[in-house]
């Protein structure tokens, strides 16, 4: 073995994926495809397999590191690791990162861009071989950093169309938030409801943000004019979106209510249960992001996935095909949404029969 | 800096801990607890500070990866990332691990053993250094691999006294489900509830066994007889939880539910809802392990803590308390249950007025 080795090695050391493709004469993208388990010609896998085993290339961890700066790790950022949003893009990427050799590393951010950008600088230390980061405020200094980052990074969420772009292109998994919006308004219009009230996240956030101008655009679309009394904002969390709510019903009759995500929805669905508003008769409600906790709720609500699993295993593979191929261009791809309608805005009487929580006997 | 490392580092390479112990002046323990950021006393702290840097010690994760086998990354293996139960460990030990400059490393292994196995066996190439995990099953393999693994590793969940012991004592932090369980029992009873079921996870995990025994000495310790009748298993999921419940309703008129986790009884409180059943008033809920979900459902759930969080918090110490004393007899650290009482099984009916869910107006 320590022969091959030699015989076959850099000069260096032991053999690296150069060796092997060199010895199995296919390129070396298609060797070190091969070897991430990315997947490739059958002939070209047998090839690589076949060098790879003769020249005693060593699929250890540290041994790999030692001789090729290869940590076999990926990290994920995210600003909150318990968002169930985050834990369904988290067991995605998890996946596609596993099925490929390479484990995951999780940062929970609070959303600190600071640390962010610190996280983003830090790859430079080549701690892993690549990372996806979901910020939910992107800053000019991320711009910065991403720019200058020599390790591959994913960006879920929306990066501005003039960001700069440096040595390495930055890869990018939108969501559609603004079609996602307008889905859950159409269907709520056609289930005759006119006072269509949003409670959202921060404005500054890239979600919130987004998701604000895509409920002005759908009521405009649907002839509705928007009342500024109808909107209410907090944070992501279900305590914000239960207080949003109240503040919301103690102001105002909504036959509706648009929540941005699943969280604030629960929220909501617990300010409205606790007002005596029946859902969906006396207010439909309409989440977002489509988690477990739409299932898990009574009654189960209706909500807009904007594919978080389907955006994470989208993010894990193009970080793999970019450790694969570092120079191709910047891929840019959006997911669509798609409105799973439940009980909580069903436009029918639910059938179930009428439970009375909290009642005297 | 080049002349500084020759002078004071081990024959090969840059410094390590032990050049950095010699020049301070103090035990290698007490310099790897001093650059783990597991804190000493003032004056050690200064002098392995000072030691550190003038023999240049780096702080670089590849760098020391390089020269100590050190990856400055700790694992955690749970079922399910999804689980808010492991999310609450997860953010605990992220902390714990982040403040001592650790990343953290997670795993999901869906329970099966002999993925676990693996990866424990796996720790011998050194890609951690140092693995938390919480197997719901604990088999006889379990119990051999972490007897040869060279690598400190914390059990979260119970090992048999009689496990055999390796080379490095394996420290364990358990939970107390049975006191756990007799503390919802005995609240229950209190409240005037006789016919208590209980909704279970699968007997042959450490979980379920022990919530099940715990159970049946709760019911014989208020004096009540146990009707199997009264029982249900599904898995630790929402919708099991929810298919056990709905079996139950069918045969049995249950005046209070126990479930062995808060999953289940989301499930249970689904189910009871569509029967038209009132909770509390006709049936009281309550869950295990007191997650966000607890709060999060309406009626919010009254939840039995299992400290999952401190739990977390505990294990990521001992491992790192591990890491600076290697051969430290194991500790053995069990943290007590807390009832949370909330809506669910509160005694009093609740003061909220009577939301009739899916009644026709």
């Amino acid at each position: 073995m320590s022969r091959k080795r030699l015989q076959h090695g850099d000069q260096n050391g032991p053999p690296t994926v150069r060796t092997v493709a060199a010895l199995a004469g296919v390129s070396i993208a298609s060797a070190s495809r091969v070897l991430n388990g990315l997947g490739a010609s059958a002939e070209t896998e047998r090839k690589v397999r076949e060098a790879a085993a003769s020249v005693g290339y060593v699929p250890n961890a540290v041994a790999r590191s030692l001789q090729a700066r290869r940590t076999d790790m990926l990290a994920l950022a995210v600003e909150d690791i318990g968002n169930p949003v985050y834990v369904a893009m988290m067991r995605a990427i998890e996946e596609v990162a596993a099925r490929a050799g390479y484990r995951l590393q999780v940062h929970a951010t609070g959303a600190d861009p600071a640390g962010e950008v610190e996280l983003i600088d830090g790859l430079a230390r080549r701690y892993v071989d690549g990372l996806v980061i979901s910020p939910i405020r992107v800053t000019a200094a991320h711009l910065t950093a991403l720019a200058r980052v020599p390790t591959p990074v994913v960006v879920v969420g929306s990066l501005p169309d003039d960001a700069p772009t440096g040595a390495r292109p930055v890869d990018n998994v939108r969501a559609d938030s603004h079609t996602g919006v307008a889905l859950a308004v159409a269907h709520l219009v056609a289930g005759g409801r006119r006072r269509i009230a949003f409670v959202n996240g921060p404005l500054d956030t890239v979600p919130g943000a987004a998701r604000h101008a895509g409920y002005l655009a759908a009521l405009a679309a649907n002839g509705l004019i928007a009342d500024p009394a109808l909107i209410e904002t907090g944070d992501f969390h279900h305590a914000a979106g239960r207080e949003a709510t109240r503040r919301l019903l103690d102001r105002e009759r909504p036959d509706a209510i648009l929540c941005a995500n699943d969280l604030i929805a629960v929220g909501a669905l617990h300010a409205l249960l606790a007002a005596g508003k029946r859902v969906p008769e006396d207010v439909a409600l309409v989440g977002m992001d489509d988690t477990d906790l739409a299932e898990m709720s009574f009654p189960q609500l209706s909500s807009v996935s904007l594919g978080s699993a389907e955006r994470g295993r989208i993010a894990a593979e193009l970080l793999l095909r970019r450790l694969a191929e570092p120079t191709r261009p910047a891929q840019r791809v959006t997911v669509a949404p798609e409105l799973k309608i439940r009980a909580s805005s069903a436009h029918a009487i639910a059938a179930v029969p009428a439970p009375r929580i909290g009642e005297t006997p």
